[in-house]
């Protein structure tokens, strides 16, 4: 019985790599799809956020019948109290993808991104991407100083954020309101999308160190 | 050791539901300081993050504790962790109410929100009073009946959003791209607030039907 809990809760920690990996991809197709007008691939990305549902149910039973079944205390009751937090993040962050690709589609067959503020986009997609990718790394291996290299990740899409609205407000913008309402949503989207694989790695350092951080990044 | 439990659970509970009435004022007041440009407000919800920062560590703290002490199943271990949840939505929430104050104080002494929408999101704070009101009535009475009144508020706060765009979007709009992208960001921070509240009382009608719902509101 007991190696069989081992053998769970490491299982559990392999899904949660694996659903970080599914809404990386996801949020990477949308970028895509946003940048290209790609309306194939914003309906894959939609599409697939049922699976990332899916995903998210099943692991929270999982530590819900670990609870039950195994009644856990000290670290492994905190290692699946912790887990239960991260896919909720994970899941928002599938659904932050879904909501950058539906504005791809929305626009189609225009793009929702001008060409002023494109290679911001751009950039967003790349710092999602390595985002993502210390995101599994922490999870995977506990690893506190990916933990702390994406903390200056999120620093940087901050600045990209700060510049897309340098870009909304330089005299003459010539794109109009509508325009200017999707990249302030859309540049909403990717800030908290970084916010959200904080979260999951503070989440993860508070586990390993016991050291509780600020949850909230310092954005207005 | 067991009547203390069950105490334990409904103090729990109702520290829930004062954190929900806190969340509300908070978002109330940050409404105030919005319309009416009151900075001292403002401030008083940024400053007032911090307790309920607090509430939802030392709720979380207590259920885990409930969980390694008590090592509750079935219905208990399932209304543990769903506070464990709704405490994450609160805090949200209170966060929401946090960018809104921040805005307003952004902008101190102009007012963020311009004549033609001042209507809206004076309605947009009512709403979010009788999404906080209900809100607190589900956790309190587990009340499935104010749990689905809850989705209409929401369905009217999105009605509201919508109406932000036709303004913002109407031929003339005289105030400028940085009131636009305020007026964006803060329907957007009004939104979810009402998806949060929505979210917390799926939990609870979860947890009392055993049913789960959409966890995600139809929101782009």
């Amino acid at each position: 019985m007991r190696e069989h809990y081992r053998e769970e809760l490491e299982d559990i920690n392999t899904c949660l790599v694996e659903m970080a990996n599914s809404v990386g991809s996801a949020m990477s197709k949308a970028t895509t799809a946003l940048l290209d007008a790609d309306v194939a691939l914003a309906d894959l990305v939609i599409a697939g956020d049922e699976h990332v549902d899916a995903v998210r149910e099943s692991i929270e039973e999982r530590c819900f019948t670990l609870l039950a079944r195994q009644q856990p205390v000290a670290t492994d009751l905190r290692t699946i109290t912790t887990a239960m937090r991260i896919v909720a993040d994970l899941e928002r962050m599938g659904d932050l993808a879904v909501h950058v690709a539906k504005l791809a589609r929305m626009r189609f067959p225009d793009s929702a991104v001008p060409a002023e503020v494109r290679p911001i986009f751009l950039e967003a997609g790349h710092v999602a991407q390595s985002l993502v990718a210390k995101t599994g790394a922490v999870i995977a291996q506990l690893d506190v100083q990916a933990a702390a290299e994406l903390e200056s990740d999120d620093d940087l899409m901050d600045a990209l954020h700060r510049q897309l609205f340098t870009e909304l407000l330089s005299p003459g913008w010539p794109h109009g309101m509508e325009s200017a309402i999707d990249i302030t949503l859309l540049g909403r989207y990717y800030e908290r999308f970084a916010d959200h694989a904080v979260s999951v790695a503070r989440r993860v350092v508070y586990l390993v160190t016991g050291e509780r951080q600020m949850q909230e990044a310092a954005t207005p």
